[in-house]
């Protein structure tokens, strides 16, 4: 009988999510439905947002353990009960961490096979439409413009600062190492980065943003959103789009200091957003980051784990900073 | 020789404001200058943003010790040395704690008769043009929404609440004692109204708001902020307009928990503001105002403090949570 390997979220993490958390297991080949599809994955993303599924109801109901863990891929159709699909097809959907998923036909995407299916998972998916929207609706930059980005090196950061730069910014970054501020600077072309691990962000962010800081894309709250809220320049715009520092520990934190203070006073305007609410507008978004892609304006740094078993370390790695840029695991 | 009587402030104060940082001096007559007028104060007012201004910079430079008390007043000039302005004319603008003020033409307003002088400096004044603005344009509430204020017995906060109510809102106010919980619902029209000082501010939310908050107007930030922000829906408004639970003492509490957690997951806009902003449209303002004042619609509460004398007083007797509505003092 065919099988099918899934990643079971077996304990709710405390502190660090760890391989610890998770289960491999060998279930029966799932078999599709009435408007199913049966998809075989190729890629599974990795997304920080996956921590915060784990610790509450975020946008989506919490994950709870013995659930196959949830993620979002790539695959290709091997049997439709859906006349929308035939095999052969690719397909993006929330597969969750298995080798093969059986799908609701109304809950996949199909692809042609111009792009590169890392870009479909990746800059033209969900990370390069956050970016897109976040940057562009939420942030509004203009021309001359400073514009921070926290977690620069990440996924979603680093498509985000280059927009920005699109956009006519001077783009600035924090990430956590010095490794990864050359990086930023010398290959996505910012402006500047500064390394958050070497603390002092106030002091950092007065060096590298002395007309202060215009739009502040936060793809991590705490001590940087702190920083960069006294640095924030009068009718300044926080696109809120992640909390990854509070994701991974057991306690949250308090918050930042200066909420709502200095947003009276300097009048700055702090938004969080989730990309499903641009949905309608995505076929516009993709457009736009796909002939970037194809023009080399815009470079979607990919970092690719082999081999489906290696997930939850992925996962932990993420969290400790490994990746650069999308991180993904080819599953076969 | 003339005299003219001053409230000089004289020391910062480093918890609560009190009388023993003010000093009533007895100065010589102003004599206007090219271009300026003298005004003889016939009500000041008491605004919570004095505090804030002793304590660092904010949309202003901080005040500093020596210098005559900043505050806002209506008047009646007494000499001028401009065209603009004849004896007799009734004018406002920020003249400080003071019996006379020379103060340059081009920073005065002159004022018809047609208004009683305390809604001038109310409904009318900053107070009414905050209220206005921060509701309609920052928090943008819709009819049938909830809407909740902070500091709803004060001066900003009862008429924010009776505008959210001519917009077709629910609203629920908080306020520091079950006496002023009272007058919100039975003299102003509020639907609901929660003593903080009880406790359990998110118990008691939950209760008033069952069906969540859609817009809250934030005049306190602290314990009211962090509770409202757990118990906003999703696409919620927090219109930021003051940080009162801040102002009046040693250290500055940490920042809300949930920020930026809550803003991302539920899509959460939260907008500082400060109603000079909004100068421009300040006539269209004034005169929905006016019109629902003389109309019965919007009830404008004023707490009077007779004598120059107690200036002080009536200042720490507002962070003492005292009155009700737009606090001033009489002059004469």
């Amino acid at each position: 009988m065919a099988t099918n390997r899934q990643w079971i979220y077996a304990q709710k993490p405390t502190g660090q999510v760890g391989p610890e958390h998770f289960e491999l297991r060998t279930s029966v080949m799932p078999d599709p439905g009435p408007g199913e599809v049966l998809v075989k994955t190729s890629l599974l993303s990795i997304d920080p947002a996956s921590r915060a599924w784990m610790a509450g109801r975020t946008y989506r109901s919490m994950l709870e353990p013995g659930e196959v863990m949830a993620g979002w891929g790539l695959g290709e159709v091997v049997a439709s009960l859906s006349p929308k699909f035939q095999p052969g097809d690719r397909v993006s959907g929330e597969f969750g961490w298995q080798e093969h998923a059986a799908v609701s036909a109304a809950r996949l995407t199909k692809h042609d096979k111009h792009h590169a299916p890392e870009h479909i998972l990746g800059v033209l998916g969900i990370t390069g439409l956050t970016a897109y929207f976040g940057m562009l609706d939420v942030g509004k930059p203009r021309p001359g413009e400073t514009v921070l980005i926290s977690g620069a090196a990440g996924a979603v950061g680093s498509i985000a600062g280059q927009i920005a730069k699109i956009a006519g910014c001077r783009v600035v970054g924090t990430t956590g190492s010095a490794e990864k501020c050359a990086w930023l600077t010398n290959d996505l072309g910012f402006d500047a980065a500064i390394d958050y691990k070497q603390g002092g962000i106030a002091r950092q962010l007065k060096t590298v943003c002395p007309e202060g800081i215009d739009v502040y894309f936060d793809n991590t709250g705490g001590e940087v959103l702190e920083a960069a809220l006294a640095r924030m320049n009068l009718r300044g715009r926080v696109a809120c789009c992640g909390n990854v520092s509070q994701y991974d520990g057991a306690t949250p934190g308090g918050g930042p200091m200066g909420v709502p203070g200095f947003l009276v006073t300097k009048r700055i305007r702090m938004e969080g957003f989730v990309v499903m609410d641009f949905y309608d507008r995505r076929e516009q978004a993709e457009a736009a980051l796909a002939r970037w892609i194809a023009d080399g304006t815009l470079k979607a740094p990919v970092d690719i784990i082999e081999g489906f078993e290696g997930m939850p370390t992925a996962l932990a790695g993420m969290f400790a900073g490994k990746n650069r840029g999308k991180l993904m695991v080819r599953v076969n």
